[in-house]
């Protein structure tokens, strides 16, 4: 459990421990904000602590535990609470790591309740002490703007990803479509939905925080707020796009399979169908019967080779008109 | 029918027989909240007498009679009503089981009608009589929460246990797709427009409640309803991910069929290909013409042979760069 | 045209002609509520003549004839006119038969205009004669309720049959999928969507008689027509539940469909690709050469056909591991 | 041009050519409407001497010669601007036939700009000087129904065309699909996003008209509005079911292609199951090896038909048992 | 960077740079109307300076250079600022080439920052400079509408182009159905998929720009404007029916596919089974047996004959009943 305290002119970093949370009387004094940073959400005791500290609402605290939920956010009118999914770095694989993030805010103060410690938030900490942009000279309402806002961020970088991944694989459907392809649509169309379901409800969180549901968040402020909602709609757009063009790319996967079905067939079918007929022939002049006068004249072999030639070309031609060759 | 009587000093549990309920007079004495639990919904003759003792409107009993209609919420004024669906214990049937729950709620009293007997409600009762919780100090708006919970728990379990065999449907499709997985596709589909059919409703219904439709929820309740509802939108959501994801599994497991097709397909027209030539030119050396001059030649049988082997690399040369092979 | 005029203690039935309508003065007096009954729409003379005697607009006597309009309600202020569709009984043929009934209902008066006559008004006639119920106890809004509850009742029935031939053919189609399959689901199809289109805005028909668009019906009819607004929402429902069957059961037939056509592609797999070699052998050696040393030797028969059996084996240890067979 | 005066007692009918429109002082003396009918777009001239005259904005008179836009509603104040698609006899062509009309219409004057000449409207015209209806005595507000009334009338015709034609293919689906039907289904399905196209906007027009969006339209005139406002909301549902119609036509000619194919493929799996084994058999002893033991045995051939003859029947019975014959 | 300054008499053409910005102290002295034109978006110091002299928001600084997002439009009170998609010439390309625009509208100053030189806006520049039209007697608000009005027209010679392709499409589609048919249905609907994400929001901003969320927009500009979001409509209209045309182009073009194998199919099985019991007959007569008494008559070979041509017709006929030939 990290605290960070500032105001425009100083700041001060403190590790604090479970058991001294009590027995501290104010985290305010001579500061503007107090941000305290909790990682790992596995100490129910520390949670407990806090809550009765802070008095938190007893279904927040279930909320910041419960890492199931969609994001949320809950106003309690001296403070309001915010459950938002961040991703991690990600490697194509199977599933996007989503982890959970909460916020508790309140007139001055931000505490976060991170599942898994979040990379983007270090930097924001680093804004905060090393004094740039505008952070230091903002409230705490800034400081959960700078949160949400760095969190919208880490689904850029996937977003991305997934773009090159899905064009890369669109031009192999077109030049060389495999088995593999269609798990690889299949996967993709799964990403999009863990990121959809992600971002939908986030969308609704910083409308809600924008919007002026509470009034811990000033007039100032929801001009950034709508900057990060537009963010959002942008992403969301941009999932709906990709979902259209994996659904575009599985018809052209479909329709190259059976393409690709249809030449077989066509090879199959000209060769079978010239073959059989001269086939038939040759097993015919093999029957064993003692009168068969053609057998003895001494023209017939070249005759029967010649009327063969004359099928076999005669179908070609027939195959060739019909445009299956 | 049973009736658990208590304030948050004391509680009173007791075995009422129908014949008992005209003659007595209040039910409310000395306690701050009674609930009466009626199990089974054979017993018209109860019914009506409860009906009339509590002056309950005729389409109130009647949709506490009829099973087949969606969850609602009526408000009549000096009471609420509740139709809910529930789901018992679930083992991969064919349909999920699901039995009506329904609710009238008064000032003092909470009456429940419960189709089959549900164990969610136990766990609620035993919480009164062993005072855990916040129940024993809450009023009946509070108990009807608290029923409401357990029932949207009862989903949970479900839903779960879905996921968990969507998954592994999930692995059998690619690794291993048979026939039996359509229908399993097929069942999970109609399973989750089961789930999604009593779920739907039952977040108007408790909307409802939460927005304060009705007088007899008190504003301290309405939090907690609104976790409830937040947890069924979370899981409406899951639902249509569920589904979603479904639709993706049809489409694998259709390609997949086509792709293992057109394995096949290759091979036959692959051999036929080959061979289909080659028996043809035995054929030939077949015949019994008796001016065929190739056959007296001693080295034609070895020829024959040589341009055989020849026309089979040829053509395996020429699948192998098409990749048929 | 039948007229039924009752108050709580009293009724009286009368037949009255088309000429008897004009002389008579009021059709009101002694009695609460006056029911007129029309069935059949070809005696246009009658319409004018109701028409003019109770001042009914023209384009609300246009909308009595023209039964190819869809359910609709219109507040005429004195009166409102209500167009609606009812189901007769219904055996399994390929359109379900609807008709459509409207009703005019005033302060004291309802003037009901049946295409066919309507079984279901039977009831509602004889519930006032035998005075069943709240019917003769309430006025002309209760009437017209009672009505438009027996329409709707009408449509539980169908889909109770449609219901159970749903479930029918499922088994059907798991178990033995033909070709008349296909064309039960899309008739199925076709009565989902016909009972949508009477039911859909027969929903936003009993939607504004129930919200106080007229100012006709009291608020004591109101918690009724909720109750039957609430029927219509779950039979939309149920209908929406089947078409989303029907779709997933389409899906099932044309897998098991094509399932059925990989199995016919495999045998024929199987056995030509174990033949076909074979038979090349055996032609190989049906050559008519005069030099083919293996010809003489005494083991080259056995020989040969130990060969052949061993490429059987082979062959379909092939298949075997390819799970072909 | 065409200029119709008219009152409820007297009518004129006038020929107007473009140079006298300027020089005219008044159009309405002694009138109580004026409908003004300009039949084809081409001449600029008279579109900017009517614009001037009677003070037409600068984008009604673009709206008016721009024939690719949607039909719209706009309110200028003094006049409303309406542009409509009209639809002329059509004979199962490719397209419909869809034109454009505008109108403008002020309190005493409705100007008419017709793409091509509507028969529908030369109805209208007919009812005012024949003095058929309400029109002579009611205002231009009415005039303005009638005309739009004529239009959504030209749609029902279409519509039942359309109608009789889908239930054609319906029945030819099923008994005996060829190729051409896809091509009708395509067809049909581009028609009906051209009569929704056209009607979807439209729905919005006239609720506009109704919605009293403009004072130009008096309360009277509103209920027949209404009326038409309904007949558009029929078509619109019609066309939807027709639309899912066509989507399961789609399905049940693509399962019957493939049913075909199967029975196909049955019959030369059966075949070539059958002869195969058979035709190796008989080509087994027509190899030339001189040791061949069987050859000599007189019962050898009979025993050998013998066998081939079990072998087909027992696949026969193989293939019987499989349903695949 | 340009710039324009007019009123109704008078304009003044200049090109400024970079570094005179800051020096100038106002420029509007004179002139109704001030158009600064920044071409290219790459010069971060010249956004900067522009930035301070006209006190833009650092977020509408970022949204100019951010070519990533959506058109959008924000209300900074005493600016308004809106990020717009144009398209410029595109021939067929593979995707369609968007670039973009931003705008910030003052009272008197219109400030627009171009991806791309816009040859739209040239137009725009030498209507002001030659006076056409109401341009020059008209505020910033009319140039920003012209401007705008100059974007959206450069969306409808790309609609039109795309719609002669489909037109052509389909008509290949119908005779001539290959390959590159799904790739050009594809790219299309990747296209349509650009052009409504581009007008999808610019829907949503001119709507904020003409319904007066902003005071900056004369009530005299707001019909234009509603003239220009019709056209957007139109084209969004016009997209969602091409949209469901390359859906059933789509359609069309597997049933034609999977119609042509069917055909192949059939060629192939009648052939074979035509054939396969011939080649049976004839080499069972191929047999080497000593004793097959029929090799003896001199009538056995032309009844063999005689007996395969009748079979060969039995079949012909079979496969004429069953409409495979």
């Amino acid at each position: 459990m990290q605290v960070l305290r500032y105001r425009e002119g100083a700041y001060h970093e403190e590790e604090i421990s479970v058991e001294s949370i009590s027995s501290r009387t104010s985290f305010n004094e001579d500061y503007d904000v107090t941000w305290i940073r909790v990682t790992g959400l596995g100490d129910t005791a520390l949670l407990e602590q806090l809550g009765e500290k802070f008095h938190i609402h007893m279904l927040a605290l279930e909320g910041i535990v419960n890492t199931m939920q969609r994001p949320k956010f809950e106003d309690y009118g001296a403070y309001f609470f915010v459950v938002l999914k961040s991703i991690h770095s990600w490697e194509q694989e199977e599933n996007i790591p989503i982890s959970q993030v909460s916020m508790l805010v309140g007139e001055k103060i931000v505490i976060t309740f991170e599942e898994k410690e979040e990379f983007f938030f270090h930097a924001v900490w680093e804004r905060v002490v090393s004094n740039k942009g505008l952070i230091r000279k903002k409230k705490a309402d800034f400081l959960a703007y700078s949160l949400v806002d760095a969190i919208v961020d880490s689904y850029f970088s996937v977003l991305e990803k997934l773009g090159e991944e899905l064009e890369q694989l669109e031009e192999r459907l077109i030049y060389d479509p495999d088995k593999e392809a269609i798990h690889a649509i299949h996967r993709m169309k799964r990403q999009m939905l863990q990121l959809r379901r992600a971002l939908w409800p986030l969308r609704e969180v910083i409308g809600n925080m924008e919007r002026g549901v509470t009034s811990l968040i000033h007039s100032t402020t929801t001009v950034y707020l709508r900057d990060v909602y537009d963010h959002v709609i942008d992403m969301l757009d941009v999932i709906e796009n990709y979902r259209e063009m994996l659904s575009g790319m599985l018809d052209i996967y479909l329709s190259s399979v059976s393409n690709r079905m249809n030449e077989i067939m066509k090879v199959l079918t000209v060769i079978s169908t010239i073959f059989i007929p001269l086939t038939f022939i040759t097993s015919l002049y093999g029957m064993n019967f003692i009168f068969m006068p053609e057998l003895k004249y001494q023209w017939a072999y070249p005759a029967v080779l010649g009327v063969m030639l004359l099928i076999s070309l005669a179908m070609i031609l027939f195959f060739w008109r019909k445009k299956w060759l």
